[in-house]
């Protein structure tokens, strides 16, 4: 089941490097492209949420720094420095988005000797080739992911995962693209992830778009379709593993987990190896991210701050908690789809091993 | 914690019986109340949920029967029996509604001997004892329930089961606010409660309206905050309790009860002994009303049909399942908890003692 549905786009509008961003706050009813031609715009993009989805975050930074050094090269290595800093700002959990700034300042390291359009040119190249393996990478979990999965069934997922997310078909909902581009016989259930509503807003549309059978439900109604056996696996992306097997994730995927064991049921993480932080010993060590308040207390809160078809949904002064972030325990996940294989308990030697073959491809 | 928030009343307009509901789909932003003169709304208000919380639904039944009947007392036995026809087919989950039409029909039937007029008038008499219990019955619940609950800490409650689904204090959140008046020093967690945001909307609108402690989240944050020791203790309502002690309650609480257990935390439910169906042997034979897909995909949904703030959050074509209710198996319930005392596995003795005492104590 291939896709044309694609969330980052790099350009040139005559020497004017631009970073496009279909944008994800007006989706499902909008589908409008964002042209963006200042670096600062697209980090901003990053913290509003014009796009997200930990691989397409590590893309956006990737082109947004290439763009920043191609607009202005002078004084290089501290406009790199700045320009770092800043997009490092812009979220805290996703962990691809620090890999990918690495990846940047080790590329620029490495082109250290070279006149500064020519180092720039090589950020443009390298943010390319991030883009271009992820899209690899998306087709590989699918085909290590798609063998995990059953002939037939229901499969839950969370958030969204699919082409939205990444640069590729996407992690989770690529790994069920692929199952079902095999022949298998799935129908995805699709949480609707509060409060932003990735589930509903994101990962219907594409299935809507791409002709997946899936039927949307609130995120409280996955433990009742466990309980009448109407799901058989669940499979979720990641924000960032530890180097243990911890998983940082969405809001709500912990409780799915939970659910899953009480049940019997897999449950999958499909990430690719820039998710992997093995600095992070455990899941204790990963930042989780609180976001703003107006989430959970209106429906719409997500929309551009112009907008105003939003919905209040609590009153004014009631205490809210929006931690966007959550980890599940490895002893929790059946295995770990990446583009390198399957990783299963225990998870560490399989992680490293994996971040290992993945950085010995690229050299 | 004594609430002076009400979701029932009856009053009479001059000869003219009304029954008075505060609008509870324009609760938190506005306080309308809608006061009825007809049956028929009544029992559509019931349906469209303008009243909801299966105790508040039962009270209202018995007022618009006995309204019904006041109206309109010739050929007594088919109108009531016409009446009380529309007004089951209003829900079908919550069984204190259907257990309030019997006792309405048995009144009716022991002054069969009386005026129709007087007979109207002993409707009118019943359904005021009907609403009269449950407001002792929810003193009782509460004195019962705060025996159960810590000194200190959080307590996790789903929906709304405070003054406005019941007609004296609540269930779960009366047993919270006699624990708190008894002097312990607990914070309650409110899940927003998808779709229909019972928790957002009304049960965070009585936390602030009468200064309880609390914080809202999402429903899918609830793990999280248990994983991290913030919760320490679950207690919801319930709309049906089985002969054996499974517990149909709203949507998402089963996914509640199975975290709590994985997490060591006690699930505790709180319910008159109207709820309990001693005709149902198990939750297997409770039905499971399915609601418009709407209320998933249009937040705001629930608003009246002539409102058009609502925002959509899916797209269009998406199939969704909509179940308003889910059921917990016995065995991940701590205690319930009734106006009669506190009920524990195996529950059925208990249970069927309970029903019992409460019609003995009638009689």
């Amino acid at each position: 089941m291939p896709t044309s549905i694609q969330a980052v786009r790099f350009a040139f509008d005559g020497d004017a490097p631009i970073v496009e961003l279909i944008d994800q706050r007006l989706l499902p009813t909008e589908e409008v492209w964002r042209r963006l031609a200042a670096p600062e715009d697209v980090a901003q993009g990053i913290t509003d949420m014009i796009v997200r989805g930990a691989p397409a975050i590590g893309i956006t930074a990737a082109y947004g720094i290439a763009q920043a050094l191609i607009i202005d090269h002078g004084d290089f290595d501290a406009r790199l420095a700045t320009t770092c800093a800043r997009f490092a700002r812009t979220r805290p959990t996703a962990v691809n988005l620090f890999w990918a700034i690495e990846r940047l300042q080790a590329r620029a390291a490495a082109d250290a000797g070279l006149p500064s359009r020519e180092r720039a040119a090589g950020l443009l190249a390298e943010a390319r080739d991030i883009h271009a393996e992820d899209i690899h990478a998306c087709e590989a979990m699918g085909t290590f992911g798609a063998e995990l999965l059953p002939g037939e069934g229901g499969v839950l997922t969370h958030c969204n995962t699919g082409a939205l997310a990444t640069g590729g078909q996407g992690t989770a909902l690529g790994v069920i693209r692929s199952a079902i581009a095999a022949g298998k016989q799935l129908h995805t259930w699709v949480d609707e992830t509060r409060p932003y509503l990735q589930g509903a807003r994101l990962t219907a549309w594409e299935c809507i778009t791409d002709g997946l059978p899936a039927t949307l439900i609130t995120d409280n109604m996955a433990a009742h379709m466990m309980q009448h056996g109407r799901v058989q696996a669940a499979i979720v992306g990641s924000d960032r593993i530890a180097a243990n097997g911890d998983v940082a994730n969405k809001i709500g995927t912990y409780g799915v987990a939970v659910l899953c064991k009480h049940h019997g049921i897999p449950f999958y993480v499909a990430a690719p190896t820039s998710t992997i932080d093995l600095q992070c010993p455990t899941g204790a060590e990963i930042p989780i991210e609180q976001r703003a308040t107006r989430e959970v207390s209106h429906v719409g809160g997500w929309l551009p701050a112009d907008r105003t078809d939003t919905l209040a949904v609590a009153p004014d002064s009631v205490p809210i908690e929006n931690p966007a972030f959550d980890v599940t325990p490895s002893d929790l996940v059946t295995a770990i789809v990446t583009e390198q294989g399957v990783a299963r308990a225990p998870f560490a030697a399989d992680l490293a091993a994996m971040v290992r073959r993945a950085a010995d491809a690229r050299a």
